[in-house]
């Protein structure tokens, strides 16, 4: 049986065919321009391929209830030419197969969870930090939803003494994301990340808010791992002093023997997986398991 | 068959014995003490009853692993005679009988979903705010627990600007049990809540603080329904103030019918169960069952 995958993302789509032990037969990236463009492009490229199932993971906000009405359909993505777009509708209509969607960062968590950093451990948190920031949860073989999918990107967080950076979420102003996603970085101190990877103090404010965030999933959700990925994570500085000011943050308060000053760095990882987790989490998804 | 329950809080321990229905049969009231004195109450009460399992709903933080080596066992917890206290080991040595421990909030929680507010979705949240600020899950059919249980109540908040309360938490200040726990209010204010009913500022401040939390709550988890109890929600205005800070602060980011201004006083409740709640969830616990 031939199984399809996407990796919907906010810059590009990876498409994929597979089987149903995993396997990656055939793989294509295309960029995210406008729904009119990019569709036609995904359409094109799973016809006649012969899948009998479909498997995304996808940006959001996006209707992630398989018992909605509007099932797979994004939300108010600040990708405005995607709000409201029908994507797994529209796939389940021209490909005539059954569509299965997650969120990038749960699907993302749960290959971390099947094959990556997290496959000793029962839970695990991914938290993507690019231009977006956004998290997701796997839980005892499960990717964790409720109301919607979790919005891990926009809580409120304290702010730096330093900083009078405004904030830039259209939604929030100074949430999580609006301080510390890496556009964020770039206009609050007016220069692109690569010209700044020398500035302690640049990294320390960012790491003071990612780790603030972390104390917040770790009091809220207790995974017993947390990954970070994405652009920003690959200022590798970065997780030292994650570390350091999640253990100052929480002096104490959670007994854990991964918390500790010699253990946080097997707790706080880098993703095990490369570029592939998110169309192989979406292969998974088409497979219909949930682990 | 004949099972044990208790409910195990800062201030008393609710005891009782019932049947496998979820009925109980007989109750009893002691007030929490030290253990030299509480406990050998908690034993007498329960010898020669016949019970066959003892289910517990305790005050924390506890290890709830029943992996775990020390499992029941209390930790870090703010009753001081308490840290390290093995209350799950103590009771299974006494009594010989099977012991199955969850914290308060998450056996709050379950009988809600059980028999109470929540008994029509999914899952649901429950919180207490008192002496201290507590959280628990309710997920699909289960508590919700990772590497620890959640530890809600510590979470970071944003200060009110009109607050120059240091806060009160020992381990993290001005975290937000440290600002809007029961005792903090009187701290801050100078008097005993009771005395503070009419004014308006008090109660702003306080649902400022709560507001901020179900946020990160509604982000992070995403329940179906938010269960406010405890001796400070009895402050029944309190309700109008948070549900319509938590609907500014979202600001319309997270789409659902339950996150509207007409919809909000259904999704952000009262408890429905009277005192019952915590002792009937731990009867559940002993049932073995997980709902």
């Amino acid at each position: 049986m031939k199984l399809g995958a996407i990796e919907a993302g906010g810059t590009k789509f990876v498409l994929a065919v597979g089987n149903e032990e995993g396997e990656i037969l055939e793989k294509k990236v295309i960029p995210t321009e406008h729904p009119s463009i990019t569709m036609p492009a995904v359409i094109d490229f799973f016809r006649g391929k012969d899948i009998e199932r479909l498997g995304i993971g996808s940006f959001g906000p996006i209707d992630v209830n398989a018992d909605s009405d509007f099932y797979g359909q994004l939300q108010k993505t600040p990708k405005t030419e995607w709000v409201d777009y029908p994507l797994g509708k529209e796939l389940q209509d021209h490909l005539l197969v059954p569509v299965i969607i997650d969120t990038d960062v749960n699907v993302a968590a749960m290959s971390e969870a099947k094959w990556g950093e997290a496959k000793d451990v029962d839970s695990c948190l991914y938290i993507t930090v690019g231009t977006g920031i956004g998290a997701g949860a796997y839980i005892k073989g499960e990717t964790f939803r409720g109301l919607s999918h979790p919005e891990m990107g926009h809580i409120p967080v304290r702010r730096h003494a330093d900083d009078d950076y405004a904030g830039g979420c259209p939604y929030h102003g100074d949430c999580l994301e609006g301080m510390a996603a890496g556009p964020h970085i770039e206009k609050r101190w007016g220069r692109p990340a690569e010209e700044l990877v020398d500035r302690k103090e640049v990294w320390e404010m960012e790491a003071y808010y990612l780790a603030q965030a972390l104390v917040n999933y770790i009091y809220i959700i207790s995974p017993e791992r947390i990954i970070l990925g994405g652009g920003v994570m690959k200022q590798k500085q970065l997780f030292p002093m994650i570390r350091t000011m999640v253990l100052e943050l929480l002096n104490g308060y959670v007994s854990s023997p991964y918390l500790t000053e010699d253990t946080i760095d097997k707790y706080i990882v880098s993703p095990g997986l490369t570029d592939e987790a998110g169309v192989k989490g979406a292969l998974y998804l088409a497979m219909g398991s949930r682990m």
